[in-house]
């Protein structure tokens, strides 16, 4: 499955910039004064109560998306209507006084994945895609999303609803509308939890054309309170150690690394939000959003402390061993703001990634710094220094700004790069993740073929719930690790199809079946798609199957000097389909997480050309070409890599020649090549990879799972040319 | 031959670009006050005078770079430190006062080839390499320039001279050094005509950290001063038409555009300073420089008027009647600043490339406006509403820079692009000019396989002396489109070599010899390189070439979507490098003038991956991947492209599809070729390649030139892999 790296951060708001992050930056002290966004700091008080609140009581699991779309869509659309209305009268109540609200998708942790209980957008609007953000003013509501959920959006968002839909032409961006539709000088309010310090960074600079505020309103979030008594509790599951043998370093040798790197950049602590990150960091895994083995804490480490903050009700007494042993303090989810107020009172400098961390931390800290005298007479002289321009101590002046960029040091998470180079263990369980998750793959496609030719009719739903089973099957499965794309026909054209109980396919033997997968396994993560015919294809299907073969193939073979980024390699996987005029619209690869997230950065293999960060030994990124004809079939290849040093014999420039080692072994479907078009080395290739897959995958699969194994691993005749 | 979009600029100064052109823009109301930095307008006008007295006189002819090498290093050491002196001396003079003075490489048209007269920084160093800085103190003298050049530069600085190896680990940049070695507060001086705009805002950013100040000498160029009657005289050669049937497009069509995209942009002149712009703008062509036909000269365009600054003594009855026809007017070259002066007394609003306008013509523009009470109120006010921050009138404001981002519009030359996109009769135009060329090469090669083969001791000076007569032969060759590589053995391996007269070597049959070179015709201009073995290649130089015609070849070979910027395809010519751990540290194409500069802008196709520039329907780009084996062997093989829309079967997305048409047609020695390494399609590539260049060129050729060529475009056997 793909993504672009930092699409955490839904369409919408990645709409909003059209600039570098330098140039954004550049910005900020043009920003309106931040002491106006500000609600005072008893406000803070109110809210760790309230998060205190939500974390007692009733419990549940969070839902996937297909269940909470039944809830929500079945209702009746004057129900939605209702909400907005509630949401409306809160804009004037006392405290609060706004004219407009935003409704991001996010969780407080930028995660891709997210509990029920933070699902506000999909509450309000009833539409439930993974990606939107919605805009209410006092007569107008609006939501944001992209060419994916166009269709669904329309279905689901009731008749008071704009749909604004991102990428066509003629389509504002959201502060473009708020601009426009807005009188001068408005109040745009958001929970500020929600929303990364870069993003609100942007949308200050962006309103303040027309004068508007960015109005952070700490004390509630305005769905949560229209939600009120139906709103889903928090998630409340154990968590776990994630064992040595497979995280490969102890938590202490990791905190030395992050200590290290603090006193390099002279900082005092650092906050970590991600989830994935305080994961890996702590070498613990959770169970609080679907398909992420993650858990909603922050981990705050300083030179001499490391404290985590989470409901404790989830530490078992194993989780508080391995964390005593590591030196590591627990203390409350919601007791992260005292923490940052009680840093910014004794002095602290932070290392944040203003890319993640969410803007309540960042503005509760210059609060609490602005408060403190030290803060207020020193570091605000050497503010001034630091900018290099004059800046005169009269009201009018933002110092605050001026103290931010003294008394926190905004930096591109160490953690997300540390993560993303893997250890030894890391890629040991990786490679045996991998080959369970094929036995259990060559079980289920020798299940389904069978199934399709005894015309058993099913659905696109039931082969997804009967793959889960199958991978259940094998030893330390967790569970998917994102929503199975699963479809048949034109469903497959629908890059991120997913199948609706009521309205899905059958999967049948008259067309493409693209089946993208993935499952959480305690030693690795996978992530896999296949596209099969059951019948005969025709020479277009075969042409353009091959060519993304093509394409695949020539990533895998690709060698490459180190510091080479990502981008770099992704035309190798384009340039066969592009020979016809064909090409896919969505990235070629993204980083996987080791027993974590399926998608993690820093690295990409991209046609978007922003993503400098090389591909370096240890990383795992997929390789996935595809081809995509609407309302026809749909074609995808997938495998993931690992990325490691290749023996070549020279070593120009006297630096290492980095290639890929395969981790995903499942056949290619030979039916669907169209053997004339491929090369000596690519036919060589084909026929290397499957006898590769035979000798690795044969041993853990009998029976039928072993037969389809065997008749789908022979090779390719060699091409006499 | 390969050359980086923006090379004009010395490495050096390119050293000083850490930060993206915005993040410079950015700092730019910070830079100190440029009333400071101005000279005042009277010293204007003695600029101007002399400006004229030097382009009256006696007349020089330019001279290639070797000629003036022999000049200068032949002579006595000691006077290299006279000249210093006689430097520093001017630093204290009244109306002056400096601490240090930059002398750079350039003209003041950011010209890649200039004439003799303005090569200053070769003068006083000593050092005649074509890219290199001087910097001067009270008592230090530097030169930085690149890697091509340490030797030479070794060779030819006097003792008094450091030599900063650009690019090595722990050499500082200029204005590192210069922040270093300078105490606090210091006045640098230049000759603002020799910057661009740019360049400028760069330098003062960066001094500004040490409160140094950039001080613009308009008076007089101090090399200039010392050099005094030994200075060579202005070019002086006269101005041709550029037919109409290899030009395509009439001067007032092309200024009906113009004068189109500057009603678009809301302004109300244009100045152009690019020499090749000016030529491709009035298509007319000059002898001022050498290798590319273009004179100095300046081309101002309003609503209403275009007028040529230029030497008029150059401009002949037929260029009168020509610029005539157009509405073009004509001023002494000199006149430049008295009609910028004009411009701003008019309020005009103008239209700048600050990439490569000179800093003088922005200074003036702003001084002028600055004077005038019509841009020092309501444009002011505008000016600052523009930048949506207060801004008080008090004298410590610096009101030009405001000023100057309303009443001049920096946006990149369009003149740039619609220069690149080449019109059909300017690319029938190249294919014939290539094809006389490769007549020229058949009949020169056929020469020195038989010279070698006879043991006729050829020098490399004299082999490159032997090409240019083989091309004076063509009809309508006017002269080398750059200085001839010529390189056997290791100097094949020195990129940018130059053969010198008294070391140059002999070229043999033992080792490889690398040929690029070009012409300039008068319909076009051609660029090629090509490797060959006269004797018996070893195995290894076979496998290095055969992955560099590998590369070659699949660019050549390249499909792609409209909107494709170049670095993109740079990877298709290294992975057979990559595959074997091998590269090479130069960029893979640049565009080319149709009977203009060899290198043009603004497409390129490089690892350097900031030129986001598509490649577009009508553009020329060099194909030259290569490989360089130190102090052993040299291999590149370079033909010119043509970009034109490829008829592909399908049109994903609703776009073209682009590919190559190739211009050269000259053999690729098929002794350096390992068949066992070819593809079957790479062997087609080369068959077929060859078939088309005897079809084409045989019947320009005869005698030997056609047996050679008939020998050398035999195919290559079939592989049966």
């Amino acid at each position: 499955m793909e993504v672009v790296v930092g699409a955490t951060c839904p369409p919408a708001l990645l709409a909003l910039r059209p600039h570098s992050r330098l140039l954004v930056r550049g910005f900020r002290c043009f920003a309106p004064s931040l002491s106006l966004l500000f609600a005072s700091s008893a406000k803070h008080r109110d809210l760790r109560q309230r998060v205190a609140s939500r974390s007692s009581g009733e419990r549940i699991t969070a839902q996937p998306s297909s269940e909470l779309r039944r809830k929500h869509t079945g209702g009746i659309r004057v129900a939605e209507d209702e909400k907005l209305r509630s949401l409306r009268e809160l804009f004037s109540r006392g405290g609060i006084g706004i004219d407009a609200y935003i409704i991001p998708s996010q969780d407080a942790h930028q995660s891709e994945f997210i509990a029920e209980c933070f699902m506000r957008r999909a509450y309000l609007t009833g539409f439930d895609g993974s990606a939107g953000t919605a805009v209410v003013t006092k007569d107008k509501a609006a939501l944001w999303t992209d060419g994916r959920y166009f269709l669904q959006a329309e279905r689901q968002l009731g008749r008071d609803w704009i749909l604004m839909r991102s990428g066509n032409i003629g389509v504002p961006t959201i502060t473009e509308w708020l601009n426009e539709v807005l009188p001068l000088g408005c109040k745009i309010g958001v929970d500020p939890f929600l929303f990364s310090y870069d993003a609100t960074e942007e949308l200050k600079a962006a309103i303040s054309e027309k004068n508007h505020e960015l109005i952070f309103l700490f004390d509630c979030n305005l769905v949560d309170e229209i939600w009120g008594e139906s709103r889903p509790k928090s998630p409340f599951k154990p968590i776990r150690v994630h064992d040595i043998k497979y995280a490969g370093v102890d938590v202490s040798s990791k905190l030395v690394t992050l200590r290290s790197e603090l006193a390099e950049a002279s900082c005092t602590a650092i906050v970590i939000s991600m989830l994935d990150e305080v994961a890996w960091m702590l070498n613990l895994r959770g169970n609080d959003v679907p398909h992420s083995p993650v858990f909603y804490s922050y981990l705050v480490v300083s030179s001499t402390a490391a404290t985590l903050f989470v409901d404790t009700s989830k530490v078992t007494e194993e989780v508080m061993v391995h964390l005593r042993k590591a030196g590591v303090l627990l203390r409350p989810y919601e007791a992260i703001l005292s923490e940052i107020e009680s840093l910014a009172d004794h002095g602290a400098k932070l290392l944040l990634d203003s890319s993640s961390v969410n803007t309540a931390i960042v503005s509760i800290f210059n609060s609490a710094s602005n408060r403190n005298p030290y803060g207020s007479s020193l570091n605000k002289v050497k503010g001034n220094i630091h900018h290099g321009i004059p800046l005169e101590n009269t009201p009018q002046n933002d110092q605050s700004v001026h103290l931010k960029g003294h008394n926190i040091l905004f930096r591109i998470s160490s953690i997300s790069l540390a993560k993303a180079l893997k250890n030894a263990a890391e890629i040991e369980g990786m490679r045996n993740a991998h080959l369970r998750d094929a036995a259990a793959l060559a079980a289920f496609w020798a299940w389904l073929e069978d199934g399709v030719h005894n015309h058993s009719y099913l659905s696109e739903m039931e082969v997804a719930q009967k793959l889960l089973e199958f991978r259940r099957e094998q030893h330390g499965f967790i569970g998917t690790s994102f929503e199975t794309i699963c479809g048949y026909g034109p469903n497959g054209a629908i890059i991120h199809y997913r199948p609706d109980p009521e309205s899905c396919s059958i999967v049948d033997d008259k067309n493409l079946f693209l089946l993208d997968s993935g499952g959480q396994y305690v030693d690795g993560t996978t992530d896999i798609t296949r596209t099969v015919h059951f019948g005969d294809p025709t020479s277009r299907q075969k042409e353009c199957f091959t060519r993304v073969l093509q394409g695949h193939i020539a990533l895998d073979q690709a060698i490459f000097p180190e510091r080479t980024p990502g981008f770099v390699l992704d035309v190798l996987a384009r340039s066969s389909l592009w020979k016809i005029g064909l090409d896919y619209r969505h990235g070629t690869g993204h980083g996987v997480g080791a027993a974590l997230n399926v998608h993690e950065g820093p690295q990409s293999i991209s046609f978007r050309y922003g993503n400098m960060i090389a591909l370096q030994k240890g990383m795992i990124v997929s390789n996935e070409p595809g081809y995509y004809e609407d309302h026809s079939f749909g074609i995808r290849i997938e495998n993931l890599l690992h990325v490691r040093e290749k023996n070549v014999p020279n070593n120009f420039g006297g630096i290492s020649y980095l290639g890929f080692e395969r981790l995903t072994f499942v056949p290619i479907q030979s039916k669907l090549v169209d053997c004339s078009l491929l090369s000596f080395g690519e036919t060589k290739w084909y026929n290397d990879y499957h006898s590769e897959v035979w000798e690795k995958v044969s041993p853990l699969v009998e029976g039928s799972a072993q037969e389809w194994l065997w008749k789908n691993t022979r090779p390719l005749p060699i091409p006499h040319q």
